[in-house]
This record gives C-alpha cells, sequence and structure tokens, in this order.
C-alpha cells in the first residue's frame, strides 16, 4: 500500500499527472476515480459528465462529496485509486459545517488501512496569492494549508505540478 | 534554435533574469525584446519607456500586444529574443476575444519554425492563490495555466523564479 | 554569522519549519523570536499569546512591529533568531507610509552587520495568485517580489516551504 500526493495550482496539469501515474500503477486491478465533486448545477454535471468520458472505459468511478473516509475503507485489493480533489472535499465539509481537523485524521487513518494498493490524492495549492478580502476565503486558506500539511506528513511521495511538469518535493 | 521558458509570481524577478539569460546566449546576434504591453494610459506608457531605458542599447525592442506569432516569425538567424509577457499577451487576446487555445497552437508553430537563435519566453504564475471572485478572473487564470502546459511542453528548458532565484524544471 | 530565509505560502508550515531549524542551530546561545505582529485587535492580542505559549520557555520575544532594524542589531552573540514574519512588517511599513526599499537596505545592513550566530526570516509568497482588484494589495504585492528578491539575495541560504516539506533554492 502506497500513497501518493499530487499538489498544484488550478490547470496546471496536476489531474492528467495523477491519471498517467495510476495507469503505471495498476497491474491487472481496477482503476477507481474518487470524485468529491458534486453536480450542484447543470454547468458542473455537463463537467463531471466531461471527465468521466475523458477518463475512458478502463476507470471506474466512486462519488464520494463528503463520506471519502467510507469511499477510501470501501477500495478492494490491487485497486489504484485516485482522489479528485481534497480542495472540493474541502470545501463540500466547509458547507457541511464539519469540523475539517477531525475529517482529515479521520481520512488519514482510512488511508493507512485502505486494501488498495496505491492512493493517489490530488489537490490545489490555494495559498500563495494575497491574503484574500472575505473571510470565508480566508478560512478556506487556511484550512487548506494545515490539510496539506497532514496529507503531505502521511504520504510516501509528494509531488508538486506546475506547467504540466511534476516535481518530486518528497520521496 | 532553442526555446526557454521563465515562469514565475510579480516581482518575483523572472524578467530580469530572462534579460541576463539572453545577454548570456549572444553571441554576435540580435538582442530582441518582444514586449506585448500596450500603453493603454500614461502610466503604462511611462513604464514602457522606462523598462526600454533600462535594457540598454544593445537591445532591439518590437512590440507584439498581439501579432505575437508574426513577431516571432520576422526574427533573423543568430537572434537572441525575448518574449515578456504571455500572460500581459493573454489579457490583451481575451480583450479581443480571441480563441486562445487556437491561438497558442499557432505561436508554438511558428516558435518552433523562427529563424532565432534562441527565444525565452516570461509568464506570470496566477494559479496558486484562492478562486477568484469574478469568472473573468476565473477563466483568466484557466487559460493561463493550459497555455503555460502547452507552452513548456514544447520547451527544452523551463525555469521557475521566486525571489529573484530560478529552479530548472525542465532541461 | 549566517543569514537564512523561509519562505512559503499560508498555513504552509513555514514558522514551524524556522522554529525547528532554529533549535538544531542554538548551541548554548539564546532562542530569540522576533515577531513583528502588532496585538491591534483581541483577537490578534489572543492569537500572539497562543503562539508564545506554543514555543515554550526556551524562547525569548522581542516586539518589533516597526523598528526591527533595532531589534536585529540587539541581539547577542550567540543568539539563534527567528524573525516571523517579513510579510507583517511589511505591512507595518506600507501602513506607516515607511519607503520599503529604503527599510529593506537598512534591515539588511542591521542584518549583515549583527552579533547573532544565526537570524532566520521567515515571509509569506503572495505573488502567485491572480492580480489583486485593488491597489494596495497590488503594491503590497510588488514591494512583497521585491523585499523577497533583496533578502534572498543577501541570505546564504533559501527554503522553499510547501505542505510543511522543505525544499532548498538556495545554499
Amino acid at each position: 500500500m502506497s500513497l501518493s500526493f499530487v499538489l498544484g495550482g488550478a490547470r496546471s496539469g496536476k489531474s492528467a499527472y495523477a491519471l498517467r501515474l495510476a495507469e503505471g500503477l495498476a497491474d491487472g486491478g481496477r482503476l477507481v476515480m474518487v470524485a468529491t465533486a458534486q453536480a450542484l448545477d447543470d454547468e458542473m454535471a455537463a463537467r463531471i459528465a466531461r471527465h468521466r468520458a475523458e477518463r475512458g472505459e478502463a476507470w471506474a468511478t466512486v462519488e464520494a462529496p463528503l463520506a471519502l473516509e467510507d469511499a477510501v475503507r470501501s477500495l478492494r485489493p490491487r485497486d489504484v485509486a485516485v482522489v479528485d480533489c481534497l480542495t472540493l472535499w474541502l470545501s463540500n465539509l466547509m458547507a457541511a459545517e464539519a469540523d475539517i481537523a477531525d475529517r482529515t485524521e479521520a481520512l488519514i487513518a482510512a488511508l493507512e488501512a485502505s486494501p488498495a494498493d496505491h492512493v493517489i490524492l490530488i489537490s490545489n495549492e490555494v495559498g500563495q496569492g494575497i491574503v484574500p478580502d472575505n473571510a470565508l476565503a480566508r478560512r478556506f486558506r487556511d484550512e487548506a494549508g494545515w490539510m496539506h500539511q497532514a496529507v503531505a506528513g502521511a504520504c510516501d511521495r509528494v509531488v508538486f505540478v506546475q506547467a504540466g511538469l511534476a516535481q518530486v518535493v518528497k520521496g
């Protein structure tokens, strides 16, 4: 069981990198996309459907906008899974007024106990711009930073993607 | 013919790095600044004039706020050119309602066919802050990320500059 | 005498990294936190008090919201000091309408002349998001970028921290 964390800015190519990484690691097991996006409107629904079509037949999809820990626990031996992405999960958790530190800890425990062969977590770097004007955005930025530290600490390998190029920063 | 891409945040020192790189590569050919800035107001005009004075006599300047492909094609053998910068070009293209993916592809084709010895492209990293409130800024951020991926893919060398320090991330 | 610069985004783990670095470098001298935060309201006062308690008895604290040069000059031989952080200092200087380039130069001169054994400066990367809407934030972003370039140029070692992981970019 190995854990990887792929961090990058908006449109940095991090999802494409994670999918290629997963496809390279798959060794007869399932390829599973654990998607945290919620189809709250038509635009989002269309985007989710387009992403699913782009991944193709080889991928199973599990939707986990909130219960990500359960989704990770329900993976099977030899699965290679991609969680796309932690920032959307965080956003969903904040909307549901969940305790972020508790849920992050629960996610890491679930990941470490997961029967899957490999889990690759994707998240957005959001903390390198100017301090946001609004308090909710500031809180989101803080929670994302703390979550990234905790997840990176638990992962065997951490990769930072920028302009489609991956740099290994751990592992 | 070689292509370099210098990416960095605001006031990261990326332009100074690119100018020094170009001056080091010049081998008797022209040093050409391909400037995408538009003097839309007095402040911008003054800034453009100051930058030109700072570069000194050794540099020729070509203005290409929109027709960057033509500017790249019109370079001469032995030229070492710096394109400063892609984010301003993107901004100009969006204001002109151009198709960004088409123009990016056309730019890359022009770069690969350019008679110049070296072209160094500069751009701003804009995708590592919080998601912007307004839709235009979100679109700009998305288009910049996609453009950076395409340009980085076509370049021999990609450098990320932060606090005046360059890290080679490709090449 | 050595100078280190720890740069990172919001909640990237840069302060924790700098504290551990300082504790590892201390060799019988004092550990000194040079804090640039100002307790302008109760929330900030509580946060400052919490940080002080977290650091524990081993650390002396010097408050220097504006007169950072004096604080650096007043360090003693064998001291290992952490300046947390330059972005707050910049914010205080801008509110006081100080000349940022002059003060940055004065800080660097004070650091280079400091009797301390090691000084570790912390700052926030703020220049990798979208261009801010308001002029003050744009100016802050520009000044931070210029200050980071000057400080990084003067330091023996520069480290970029992301998701709790440190990358050496100089030294």
